[in-house]
């Protein structure tokens, strides 16, 4: 059965709590719950992880390839706009999928969340579309032959 | 039953002859009966139209306002990058919701293509998953209330 | 009898309809009534075109150049901030005045609405004074000689 | 009876005498002379003030809006494209419209003379139409309720 | 016998009427006369075309390419500093040769002329040397083998 | 006893009057008293001074450098982001001690007011705290030695 | 009794050691010394916490948010300029106020140190005033109420 | 006999007070005097002002032209990098010469110092040369017919 | 017989040896003997030279000029993109026509291969035609009155 | 006996395994294996250290210092372009030497790698010359007194 | 008896035969007869070289400062504005004073002559003042001790 | 015996003259004496050059590669921020290594040395390390295959 990674970047662990006009009001462990259950309906498996800091969703990123992950589904958060460890992280573990996917529509907030550093490793990016955002990544890494 | 936009841009006329190594090798035509399937399985329509006309993708847009579509999955292809006045045609119907989608990761492609004009005024973007991206912003689309 | 062209850019068909805190609640239709009327009273006649189209719109200028208007105001729109084959069309119609209007000061808004690409071609430009703008206008091209 | 400010920048006291190909032949008194007769046939009164001091622009705005002025027509000269200070001052007595006026068209000029940092706290811009932009700016304000 | 696309963009209908001491005194009917003789003398067969509309020119560059032209040579206009819908264009009727061409020198005029969009699209660049532009991108095209 | 100026620059005496959601409800004679009383309870004594004018504000540094303060406590409003002539004056009464001071977080408003010209050439600056701010300037330059 | 955080990010374990004639002779440890008497003066309480890691930075805001803080002096150091991460923790934790503190007049050094990214989110910044910033900037917040 | 006017702008009143390694040991008095004698031995008068206030040296330029200097030798000071007003009294008292001067080479020192605004309407600018400066402009101005 | 120069700058000595993707498979020689042919043909004579010193070049244009040159076809090499000496060289050397010539596209190369300091100065340009680039500015300029 | 740090950061743990072509088949082991022996030949001792964390990376730097090492060869991978934190790291351990090394020529490779945040705070920088850069800079280091 | 070099760039040797209306009608043999001359007026000897090689300029900055001259007066040209090699040359012959001269207002020119890449090493810069740019640095530099 | 060419820009003839705090003592005839015998150490030889003159750096590459010289270590002075041409010149001699080599760490200095135009051509590059950077350039270029 695949394995399909969720990985979700700093501050994202304040969902629910964090900003709810912009967020939404479910919590971090109601995604990873929804997105256990629609895995399963999609006949393969997620494991998820949260972290603050950027060298641990690096290490994990790693770990993974290692472990043999179909796909991931990343939300880098913050680091999304800085980060070219993260993109690099990305790269070295190609051609492994990575999605990037964000809660909020980026383009439409502050100039300076226009911009993306890991986008151009990942294969693709969803924006804008809630926690249904991870689902779609979900879908369409579990679908990938 | 719900109408569903699907608003191809500039270029789009040319899926399958063009680039392929970017674009793949389904036409649009191939796309659009894709999709037409998919609506009926999600218990919606979708209409389709392709133009290489700014001005007639703002008409389309006002015109399917008028008509009460529930939503709109529009590709702008070169527009993206350039057109302020098809970004207003995009408020210009709010709150009806337009998700942009790419087929290919234009973050990772040419510098000029990393910036979008639209999607500020979109719901949301999906962007390199190829032609699975309209049929995830179509799910997504058909889902809200 | 003189004849002002009016000519209005995309998305300004939605007038009344379009986000009424913006652009108010009267439309197209009414704005081009009131210019009616008041042309009357300065001994003038408008004519007043619409369209979506950046080509329709040149080709309008280009026409009503041929029919000898004595003036134009111009609101182009979202093809104001990125149209230069809309200011060469200006350009090329010389020494007929074209005064660009705004109904919303576009100083106020998104960075990008304030630079105009086609008011160096023009005589001059009005904005922020709503439909009145196209009026002041009118009565400034109707006075020239 | 209202009371509409004209407020004139720096340099403008040179009117008639400075770069009549840019700015025309009359003088400061000149225009002064015509708002004060074009007031009176709106039924509004005109105080007029020239000052080439930013900081007596500013006192001067304080104190019309002190006064209770029913709006102002300004023309900032070549504090247009610097003075954060100035647009604070129009800022500072909100509600009280201000419209921004500028004798050329600025946009035809000197790149520099392309931004105006006063224009985004005014309710409008009249730029291009010689003299008459004042006259426009006046029956704007006083037909204003 | 091999046909050459002749492509001309907005504005250049109005050649000969329209700013003359940049563009010249001949019309759109004599260049295109001029171009005939010349394809004839060459032992090919020239196409040509003109619209102040974007799509128009995209429509007819795909229309081309269906019908087996053997390259074009294309004048964008004002359309060749800010349209990457024409860029595209031309790369998806690859590998058909477009050159670009400009009757005036963009380098010696407005900074905004200085940089194409849609040159790096095409095969190469001629500007400046009038309507004899036309003549050796002719030139050019017919002797590809 | 040492004398510490405080020098509030264009704007500020519409203190209380302007945009109260910006800068409180506070007169620029309220903050005046205030740091008065506060003066004399750390054993110094303040002289206020404000001015519209941005040459008075240096004729002032000037001024009270000759005649010794131990150190100033200036919020230049709006010449913040374009006076280096300002600037210049800080630097010319060097070594004396100037800390600038600013209501409202001038990082949480627009970009233009992000940098600060005249910030350089003080010791420290203090935003965002309100009128506190002057407050904790006044007793960090009432401890230096 | 309340308790305000004191947070010191990259490099400040090396006050004292570091480049003393930037930062100052004083250590970290007597830096939280000072503070924790100070508070005591001022009927509060702190809690001082210094990493060089971006994500622990941001696991304390979150832990001393649910703990209850009362608000947060909050000194960056190099994060200040880089990290949208740490800018969004201070968000996560709204409406708890955070006060960013420097101890040099970062606008008198690099360029690359005049910008904040993170005090937009805070309500304030504090900085060149060496130690005592942290003293001022816990006053201002023992205050609040 | 002719006369050329020598203005001072901001805290040039500050000369031998201010930077000395900068500015030199001499004071603004003591620079006056020199060149009253210099302008002696070339029969020319010269006519100094020092002011601190933008308005007043605009003011002064309008007012020199209207009394017929010769030529100006205008040190801007910190306007010079500010200042479009400034830039247009200079114009607009064209074709009396202005020759900017200063004192230090501002291409040595920082930034934003490298850049004048107002000597694109002057005819020349001398800097670097120290008081050196004002002489060899007043010689230039002196013999110019 | 007019003779027309032929300038090459600099690494176009390596033609043939250097990148032949990017530049094709013909020497220097076989370039100048082909022009030198076309050229009998066309009734005028070329003067062919080529130097990696951007002194050497101005030299030439110089000398042709005093020598009475109709014309000059010139590829700047890298020198296009950084050399104002050289653009000045070509002002300096007015009216004589001055065609510049690329080989490759440079518009579809490096970012800073697409701004040419010099065509500004030339009556045109001719890019990516590969040798027979020169052979159309031959052309052109052999033609010319 | 004198201790060189050889610190490597983010992805760099994936030498071997990430993109072959970019970094070459050796893996991070083998590096550290070279350089053990490498050092001893040079009579001096290597200590080895690798993390994906940026306050690791910090940390590391800091323990060094107080350990006494006598240089350090540092690749921060992807903070090399991004981290003002770690390049205050290395100033804070100043005067202890730090080279900055990478595998690939960074300067040709995307933009974004073209400029480093640490370097100006290291000594110096080898860029390019694959794993032997590092055996540069021990070799660097070792001979330093 | 002290010697002042003289040393003119590229394109200078065409002065009276290149756009006169920018550079005037003398020779640059008029103006180094007529320097030579003002140099014995003053007691010191001139020696002029001219190149359009930038090499050759450098050269002689260094055989100049060789052979002990005691100053400077450089006319750059074109390469005023992009060489960092000849900007160090000056450097490397300090601290010989250098004054870069200009014949035109280069401020009022292209925005490319705006800056100079050579001025931060001179002592100073004379620019609009025509040949009597010349006079005036030889003047200052013969005066100096 | 292989041959490796030891190639110096710009004002590296003044080394040990020109600023010894920045480039040190020793002169070049030093630095060529000791990679001399560096070089016999290590079974190869150098040939030295230093040109003041772009053309002749240039020159000199394409005759090293006609030589079939091993490899370059070439400091292109201050050629290396401005110079295509030679970039372009190392391009031409592909696949000859050439290393780029700063005796200053250029990253360190001001910011218009940040930047290398020819590092990018380049395989590689060593800043900072003194004369140190020559001998091991010649290290790595004696020891590849």
């Amino acid at each position: 059965m695949k394995t399909i990674g969720i990985l979700n970047g700093p501050n994202l662990n304040r969902l629910g709590k964090r900003e709810p006009s912009v967020y939404g009001a479910d919590t971090l462990a109601d995604l990873e719950r929804r997105l256990t259950g629609e895995a399963a309906a999609l006949g393969v498996k997620v494991e998820c992880f949260q972290s603050n800091h950027e060298g641990a969703l690096i290490d994990k990123l790693h770990a993974w390839a290692d472990a043999g992950v179909a796909g991931v589904a990343m939300n880098p958060g913050g680091y999304t706009h800085t980060s070219i460890a993260l993109r690099d992280a990305v790269s070295s573990i190609a051609p492994i999928p990575v999605i990037e996917v964000h809660i909020s529509n980026v383009h439409a907030r502050e100039e300076f969340r226009h911009h993306s550093r890991t986008a151009g490793a990942c294969v693709g990016v969803i924006a804008g579309l809630g926690l249904d955002g991870y689902s779609l990544a979900l879908r369409n890494l579990a679908a990938r032959k």
